[in-house]
């Protein structure tokens, strides 16, 4: 999905892809042969280098290593002075890592100058959130920053491309559904929310003091995570309140021409069916949260259903959208 | 899904089959012709009649009319003296009508000399409750008998069969969520449970007093509703000493030999991905609820996830326990 | 899919949407809101009409009518001097209507001539194929022109979009496959490819001589239906030379700058184990037909899979294409 | 499977299951986790074993090893003297190793004889054939006998449990088909059945002299291989004549028995969108093929679609099935 994405980005440029051992020294075509669509030829002709800084001479690097390696691999990475946009959930809440939303937290880009001065890098590691987490993240900043937000209870029904490929056996979710995902999907969406959603004040990042409570479950979607949240809010809101501020949020960042913005960050449907993964899930060219069902919880404030792409705004758009930031702002050099 | 489980009945024998102006005359086979499975011989040959006291001569009468016409329906049947088991949702909310669960709240049957003293009807209504009410009251059950129940948040992942035939179209759900289900699933799921786990006292059912949100979704799923509960308990339990209530409730027909009846109502699991719909659906035969991923919730007292089979247990089935009850207690003469 | 394949087309406007009494009245929007994605806001607005000649001003008619109704509804607007594209099976085979395919036998729109002088008529019908008859055509019309065919075998696994909305329900084809389409389906296969292939001389079509026999099958796909077709050859041919055959087909309107018309109607894939609907539908933009694992077939000289989106090339696109065609041709007047 | 078949099989015990090192010295019921429903407790409990005869000391083997150690593990196991029941593919095309399905060549077992004389083994090796074959050989025998057999065009559409686990990626087969199966698919449904319905005489099996053409697919479906076959006759035959063989045949094993032998190997359906896999896939539990749709072919015979248990009846039933003939004709001793 990054190469996809990149591949005719008029900002950045593809110029090495770097695997394991296993891929290493193969044609990207062939090492990634599962992919649907076709490969741009430039890239596909590339060869896998291996990945570690000696055999990448790129200044931004965009990992989505697996968790079991991205802690170490990044971090040489940004030791050897370079940008590292990650998808890992390795040091997404170490406390000077930035876990930005462009639109959301642009200032704890702030915690860059505290974590050079800290590890004594000369790059550095920015990261994106869990994919399940951008989606409640963008549905929930709106809300947020209008009403202020006290609790989240969130269930979610996750696609199958969040657990990469081969990911899920197809005996195990044809006509099923599995009411768990490992490697802590939920701890990740009871916690990140509250650092993306935090202040960024004397160079360090106070989480939102909001309580989550989180569970998941495998669906047999492709692409599109939908979660069913129920909210209490800080200050009371009406459903008409509350779409009203989805409607008219357009985040930090409206205007500077990032070219992965979407228009809107989050669209309010009003179907009474929608947001559905299948039909929705490339609203903004996969970068926009569809949120639906705005309604009065019997017993908290709120409830909706919000729904997002979990690879593209979920995990490699999000990448890049931080990379274009980084950009926009002079913090990565052409 | 009625015929299927009354074929070999050793207590009931199906005599008629009764349906509207479109089907009456066809022999039941033909106008049940998109069952899977073969039809016992005898009952496909029945001729299915109109649906109204004066075709149908028996003194039960089981209905899985739509809830367009049940009301009226139903209300003629148990006026002409017959014993009406009803699927639908009209009567279940009426405050001299039985929301019956035999194991939990069979002292409910105390309504129906209310009922028919109210009514003046020979006959009389008892009904069971929405499909995923049935999971959800059945987990419930046992947590509200040893510690109280509060608050109840519930996200629903609910099979295709519980939209009947020809239901959901394939286009709508294949690969898809669909987070909305029609005729007032999420407040049938907000009250019910209260009636049903209400006590019993002074000729009428006073609620219990808990609260309840209910989100619902359809999933690509063929039998089998899935329930994503966080619960606040009165009196506050750990994971393990809610399993063991969990574990230990056999429910207040226990040893009455009722032949629909499973040996566990709850069945607990301890698998970390469990329970699942088309593994786990047919467990007890379809008559008990499999909970599984108990666990402490980070905001209320418990989470788990509880599954049951939404057209045996959560209708059909649950129709001939309640009849199979009262069969029992002589509320039936053979 | 007519419309949204027209909404943004460079020749025509669509300027009314009609259907039956049920849907007259209402906005476009409104009357098709299962659409998934977007209307332009100009389309959604129209306001249904009825389908008749007089309550439609327009010169030139895309039917979408179901076959019980299509016949004398097109025949009705045809002698009111418009021109009907038509998508119905109703005309296909009438001796003096083209069933045409641009890319194949463009000339046989000389039949046109024949239609009007025979009916009286001021306007025409020009029809496109069957769904899974276009996949197949497409994919033999290179074989046929370089080597004559004799005889083919062939298996289809047709997707859920081929039966319309709301079509086959999801409790009948979630993880199934139903061995049987109504309609004829089969019988459309084994006869429309010989029209399609046959020869226009001295105002009349010969068919091609070869014989098809057809098993068709429903599946869990959304778009695209897929082919596996044994062929028998008038001159033998071996898989490379007929890989050749079928790569350096451009059909007979490469060139002409049809709008509709892809870069190549058939393209070839060498991975072993593709076409794949899911993966390979929207080559072209859905016009295109792909063909894969071209082999000997140990009976017959070949074997292969065609597989092609059946609502873009295999219908609606179809139409726009014969549309194009005849725009192009002077056919049609702007 | 084979778990699940023999675990209350009244005429054998499973004493020992054997793995390769990463499962061996682990419980069963850990070893096997994805299994769903429950391991009988006494099975479940068994220390999985190395898979080699010194550490498994039982008189018969039932092996589903993969194809690329059965070979070599199975002549192990038979020249320790132990008779292997095998559903690899290893041995099932050597001259002196019978391909065996009760009903239909039973004779066959003459090739013991041979097999222990050419290879001076004590033991023996019987081979069950490839899943899709069993289904296709099963639906042609009655034909065979009754008409014989010159051609057959079959296109089949596979289950995703012949794939074994974790086998297909969801990604890959969720609302998708995979006109492609490894592993030679195509020449085992193209050589076996003219092996299985080959004539023994004078210690050697003659193949039976038709030519098959095979297409696969696999496609999203959980159990139940479907077969649409075209068929060239010896002797012409009309589709009821055709029905009436099929219908009529009993195999050469009725009346012997056996506890895996369906009452009808071969089943037959008139309703006109039979047989389904997921609806009809357990007749005869499992072990009988449904043949429905038998009708007239444009270019050869005749026309049917055969549907079977891939896992049952195509493999572990297969083999216990083998094992229940040896055992009845004292092959086996008690």
């Amino acid at each position: 999905m990054f190469i996809r994405l990149l591949a005719d980005h008029p900002w950045f440029e593809v110029t090495a892809v770097a695997a394991s051992e296993r891929s290493a020294g193969k044609r990207y075509r062939d090492a990634a042969h599962w992919l649907s669509g076709d490969l741009p030829a430039r890239v596909g002709d590339l060869v896998v280098t291996l990945c570690e800084p000696s055999a990448v001479d790129t200044p931004v690097v965009f990992s989505a290593l697996d968790s079991d390696v991205a802690g170490e691999v990044e971090g040489a990475f940004a030791r050897a002075g370079r940008l590292v946009l990650s998808n890992a959930r390795n040091h997404r809440m170490d406390a000077d890592v930035p876990l930005l939303i462009p639109e959301v937290n642009p200032d704890h880009l702030g915690l860059l100058a505290i974590q050079r001065a800290t590890r004594g890098w000369a790059g550095a590691i920015v990261t994106n959130s869990n994919c399940s987490t951008m989606v409640i993240a963008l549905a929930l900043a709106p809300l947020q920053q209008a009403f202020g937000i006290e609790q989240l209870f969130v269930t979610t029904l996750q696609a199958l491309s969040g657990a990469g490929y081969p990911g899920v056996p197809s005996l195990d979710i044809l006509g099923n559904v599995i009411p768990f995902i490992g490697g802590g999907e939920e701890e990740k969406i009871e916690v990140e929310p509250l650092k993306i959603l935090g202040t960024f004040e004397n160079g360090a990042v106070t989480p939102a003091s909001m309580r989550v409570s989180a569970q998941v479950n495998r669906v047999a979607v492709e692409h599109g995570h939908t979660a069913c949240m129920s909210i209490q809010l800080a200050t009371h809101a009406t459903p008409d309140a509350a779409m009203d501020a989805l409607r008219s949020w357009k985040g930090a960042i409206a205007g500077m021409g990032l070219p992965s913005a979407p228009a809107n960050p989050v669209l309010v449907t009003m179907k009474r069916d929608r947001p559905q993964p299948r039909r929705d899930v490339n609203a903004g060219n996969g970068m926009s949260v569809v949120v639906g069902r705005v309604r009065t919880d019997p017993i908290l404030d709120l409830r909706l259903v919000a729904m997002g792409h979990n690879t593209i705004r979920g995990a490699a758009g999000a990448s890049v959208l931080n990379a274009e930031l980084m950009f926009a702002r002079g913090l990565i050099q052409g």
